[in-house]
């Protein structure tokens, strides 16, 4: 049952650069709590909630692992140990925090400097740790940011692998689409066949036929397809190491209805525009603004009711967003979804995503499967 | 794809309980994020991260969920329509914080008081909060604590029905514990007759054999069952509407040792006599002196290396928390694991567990199933 994790070397350059980070931003340090940043800078799947594991990760010195006496084995499965990481176990009954702010270490002469805290740590840790600090931490998403966003060779690696496994589960969705079962049904061979195509588990299942495609977050229901219904399927899961794919491809349950097609031929358009404007250099809010502008010149400005895309790691959602109002420049590395949609409310929706990896001079897709609105005929 | 819940009343009073509970401790309110809180409060399973989504009950006045649009639906699988909650939806751009605050309403003069938050509340909300709010808010468990932990009728029956169907998943793991066969297969095995009987989930499984069983949080591995072996078996999950089950048994392949079974014996006096000690009025340090002491007469107290027990209810560990040092009075209606053990590193392990719910004069077990080291023949 041991899980996946990269080389020693990739978490240890890794800590480096956070450590790095840090200490540009002025910080005294880090404190990482079990969740994506944790499993990001060691390979650590642990999920305590109610005692306090934190990776402790100075701004100058050496990181510790503050950790549970009980949960001293889950360390096993990261790269702690490989990484030479000390350990600072605690016991019922001692101040965990007060483990925490030692292994800061002294703050020296006048005002503390302040501690950046992972974004998932909860309120139950994060407020203790705030009375011991004496000051209230901030988000260490600012410092993480950058490195989490750019994706390392072996991430992009396992991004690619994610991508050709969801794209096989979608060359398999046509069959599932029979008129008379229900959603749920049509989720339930998905979920199979997500695990059989190579996924460590199933992250999420959207089947949202008919009316249901209209409400992007739609998960499933025991609604039956129907001859004529467009059905939006929107799909993903982990790849060991942990790395998420996340596609969606619209269908067809016999032929559309002209204007159905129409409109979905313009939101095609729109999609591989925005894939198109992906480069080094250009805004994450103009890659929205492409894909949005396809569909505002044929009157659709209104039925697009999201944003255009959302990073993906570890993580399903995270940095960077494709949104108006993010003017971060793209840079080599970086991945994200580029799923424009279509909703109309009471009718139907359709959807198109893939996720992208920004290359030298503009975008690699990770997914293959056609974009046209797949016909399935039974 | 409904998910079960309470009845409407049973929310409403537990809403008006929080919201009294709130102003007795002189706060401007409560705000929770989705979790077990959430959860208890409106029967609500929504898991959003990313985007707030925040119940504000306000000491005085009344509730307000503040959703992300996109997320709206997500209110329909709670009781929050029912409630006649007001609700405050936000899209991309707005300031959900801001909407926090002025649903806990205007503080009046002077100091303003402060807000309690779920303890789950991560810090990527909790700090943008304290910000708006002018203070840092305080743990919301104080506050919800008694509330939690007193089970109402509706969920003692559901804790009653959890622990039904994990003793007929224990009644079945003697089939599964056969010589050559891993700890992992036995897992799986387990898995699946925990859905069978009724679980809507798996939430943990321990399958312990020989040495691994000397350690408390081990989960499996691929070391294959022998003849001989001692297993620790500690199971459960949720059970609609939610309502965990927990309970630990130690099976011998084969005859055991008569040492181990002499040792055997004297936890099982241990977990009968700290099951007996239970009752109003008693706190939950005594439980756990009670269990530390018959191990400590027999000169085991250095093999007991864990707390008595841990409340449970939507949440597996929740408190109250039967452990040394905690001097909370037992009252009508906590319900709680008692389960001690003993473990010998290197060698071989054994737990005894029973969720109990404390009654007007003692206490009631769910779990049924017998305490004696089970003795498996193939």
């Amino acid at each position: 049952m041991t899980a996946a994790r990269f080389s020693t070397d990739v978490y240890a350059q890794r800590l480096r650069a956070a450590s790095a980070a840090a200490a540009d931003a002025g910080l005294a340090g880090l404190v990482i709590t079990p969740g994506y940043d944790l499993r990001y800078l060691i390979g650590s799947r642990a999920q305590t909630f109610e005692r306090l594991t934190a990776l402790v990760l100075p701004a100058a010195g050496d990181p510790t692992i503050v950790v549970p006496r009980l949960e001293l084995a889950s360390l096993k499965e990261s790269a702690a140990t490989e990484l030479g990481i000390a350990v600072r176990d605690w016991v019922d009954g001692e101040d965990p925090y007060r483990l925490v702010a030692d292994a800061l270490g002294a703050s020296g002469d006048g005002e503390p400097r302040a501690t950046a805290v992972t974004d998932s740590m909860p309120a139950l840790h994060l407020l203790p740790l705030a009375d011991v600090l004496g000051r209230v931490p901030v988000l260490a998403t600012d410092v993480l940011r950058r490195l989490r966003m750019i994706k390392d060779a072996a991430e992009i690696d396992a991004l690619r692998k994610a991508g050709a496994a969801i794209d096989r589960v979608h060359a398999r969705v046509p069959e599932f689409l029979v008129p008379g079962r229900t959603e749920a049904d049509v989720a339930a061979d998905i979920a199979e066949a997500i695990v059989a195509e190579g996924h460590s588990e199933v992250a999420f299942i959207i089947v949202g036929s008919g009316p249901h495609g209209a409400d992007p977050h739609h998960e499933c229901s025991d609604r039956q397809l129907q001859e004529g219904d467009i059905v939006v399927v929107d799909i993903g899961g982990p790849y060991e190491p942990g790395y998420n794919s996340d596609s969606t491809r619209t269908y067809s349950i016999g032929e559309p209805d002209p204007e159905v097609a129409q409109r979905y031929a313009v939101l095609q358009r729109a999609q591989q525009a925005a894939v198109q404007a992906v480069r080094p250099g250009v805004s994450a809010e103009e890659v929205d603004a492409t894909a949005r502008n396809v569909l505002a010149e044929a009157g659709l400005a209104e039925a697009f009711v999201h944003r255009t895309g959302h990073g993906i790691g570890l993580s399903v959602h995270e940095e960077p967003y494709i949104v108006a109002g993010n003017d971060l420049r793209l840079e080599e590395g970086m991945a994200f979804s580029v799923e424009p949609g279509i909703y109309f409310p009471g009718q139907w929706g359709a959807r198109i995503e893939d996720i992208v990896i920004v290359t030298a001079d503009g975008a690699e897709p990770v997914n293959q499967r056609p974009h046209e609105l797949i016909v399935v005929r039974h």
